[in-house]
């Protein structure tokens, strides 16, 4: 169009008007075989993107909302979680997280000593096994309703020790790939920051607000305290983001540290809307994120069942291992929970292949090994957490 | 940060995070200072933008979710709007928007030709002085609780024809920039599509939505109407902006025809968070483009002065005019209404500039123009708006 007013915003907005359709259709789809809604939305992305039809690119403005979608979605958890549910579970947490990220990133070394390739490259492939999409987890325990439960919170916690392990990996990893050594001395400050960071708002920010809760509607400018906590969301995210760790990490302390005005105000519900919006940006990005075209031959599909393997059993194994003592239906639910690498794994990829140290058929496998794990949660999930309690006779 | 996971959508967050909070610290002095509050978000962006401080440049998000806050701001003020209030204020309406384009585009092209410019920069000169930005004053109406009389329905009804009307100027100035001359079979086409549009939404989509409330909840995705109306308002938005319409006129009609059912549903309530979210990226976004650097010469402000004051001028007299039936007073608050120029004049400086017809300079100053007008109107329009029954011994 030679005359559209401004020919960007109007392609722009047409992109948004199919991902948000398209997506709510595949829902629409899966909630009426009673299946999970989110793995509707990721394949609804998969089919409006490259992979099929091609109607939309997964471009920068597409992946801030789906950035926003899943800051609102660990928002959404954190304002549903206390730091004393964190408290009661953090050693649990604790070896889930430690165990979760050992035993993956030990095997992707592993498998890339195997396959014959680079230490960076290996390190990287390592990395990409390690990480885990809280996001996923979290939109099934929402839709579950099981939120509140022990094994619930055990990942929670566990996926922000996860977070700030990966944060240190994919440090190291990027710092062989770029100078073929690793700075101690940079990666303990950047440790340092984000543990700092983390506990200074879950400690710091829980007791101002529990003391102030009147501090969100301070402010005239509205006559809720929706936007005084959105803009805590957000400022929390971007600093989270800055210091290398997740967005979401932040997005959830802001969450929780916002909930403790809870008694005073309805907050979920005036944010409702925006969770309404934005989480379907997330799903569907990660099905627009996926190409099918590097799987053309046998070989390929080989290795991307192997890693796909790789990557569940031992994110599983892990993350049982360090719940074992919650019992063995506790710890299943937090294994398969800890499973899905969404998003991250997608990132992490991407950062390797920037660099030069994961090439492009090493990049799909990722990604699609990152979307196969995710499309597998959901289902499994549902299925543990509606089980009877544990009873020698019920098969999984 | 070498480490950040993905550093781009780190500084897209912190942009957007400091833009939301400098829009509402602008907002909240405003109030207090009793002042319209959209002026406090402009100035915000102003300060945080280029012009100032330069913490935050105006990109591609930025610009996108400045383009949904105006969306949504058009949605709501369709919510408030039916399909009747326009038909009654039509005839009026017609005649405001004719005028008010009429004599500001021959002035613009006169200013043009005194200034010894070709006739494609005249042509776009003309073209900058028609935009009207209908969300600056949509805001300032909802602001003062005015949206239903019949002076702000014949502003909301002049704004589609205005801006159906500069639509067909930019695409004849477009055209003459391109190839020196105008190919009218295609402009004919471009007007008929744009009328067909909006008569076929207007009046078939209301028609369909006041015999199919129960259309929007439907869908079994959502609990409430909130993401089939959303829907509803991306779709048309972004069609409106694909066929070289302004994107707020499809939301506006969006709005229109969604509140057909809304003796079922609470949507304005449900919209809220929304509307409370986005449009302050809109006010914000008007002042993060403005730059002073061209400012520096006397010639040049003086030239921003007779340009501003031309704007002014001829965008009054012309609504005025087509307006005086209602009444010196009703006909006042409409030309007022129809002053400010916002975002509009700023996308035709923009498109101007692109293909090389409008230099640096021309720009800058139709910018710096289309600011100030928007900035001048809210305090007029509340006067306008408070002051008593006309009486002959009150002054304006």
């Amino acid at each position: 169009m030679p005359i559209a007013a401004s020919a960007g915003v109007a392609d722009v907005l047409t992109d948004l008007f199919i991902v948000l359709l398209a997506a709510k259709l595949g829902d629409e789809l899966f909630r009426r075989l009673r299946q999970p809604t989110l793995v509707g939305e990721i394949l609804a992305g998969l089919l409006v993107g490259p992979a099929v039809f091609g109607l939309v690119e997964p471009g920068e403005v597409l992946e801030v909302f789906a950035e926003l979608g899943v800051v609102f979605l660990l928002f959404w958890v954190g304002l549903e979680t206390r730091l004393s549910d964190l408290r009661d579970v953090g050693p649990t947490a604790m070896s889930v997280g430690i165990l979760g990220v050992a035993i993956p990133f030990t095997a992707g070394i592993g498998l890339g000593a195997a396959l014959g390739e680079s230490t960076a490259t290996s390190l990287f492939l390592g990395a990409a096994l390690v990480a885990t999409s809280v996001g996923i987890t979290s939109a099934v325990l929402i839709d579950l309703g099981v939120l509140e439960r022990r094994a619930s919170r055990t990942i929670l916690g566990a996926a922000i020790v996860d977070d700030i392990l990966a944060l240190l990996l994919v440090a190291v990893a990027a710092g062989v790939a770029a100078e073929g050594g690793v700075d101690v001395g940079s990666i303990a400050v950047t440790a340092g920051v984000a543990l700092a960071f983390v506990g200074f708002i879950a400690l710091g920010g829980t007791k101002l607000l529990a003391a102030q809760p009147a501090l969100l509607h301070t402010p005239r400018f509205s006559e809720s305290p929706l936007l005084p906590a959105v803009i805590i969301c957000l400022g929390l995210a971007a600093f989270a983001a800055q210091i290398g760790l997740a967005a979401i990490i932040g997005a959830f302390l802001a969450g929780m540290i916002v909930a403790e005005t809870r008694d005073q105000h309805p907050i979920e519900e005036e944010i409702a809307p925006l969770y309404a919006f934005f989480p379907p940006f997330f799903f569907a990005f990660i099905g627009l994120e996926v190409s099918l075209a590097a799987f053309g031959d046998f070989d390929t599909l080989l290795l991307l069942a192997g890693v796909t393997v790789l990557a569940v059993v031992t994110k599983f194994v892990g993350a049982y291992l360090g719940a074992r003592r919650m019992g063995r239906r506790d710890a299943a639910f937090v294994g398969v929970g800890m499973v899905p690498r969404g998003e991250v794994g997608i990132i992490v990829a991407g950062i390797g292949n920037a660099t030069g140290t994961i090439d492009a058929e090493l990049f799909a496998i990722i990604v699609a090994m990152s979307v196969l794990t995710t499309l597998l949660v959901p289902p499994l999930l549902r299925r543990l957490a509606t089980e009877p309690e544990p009873d020698p006779s019920v098969t999984t």
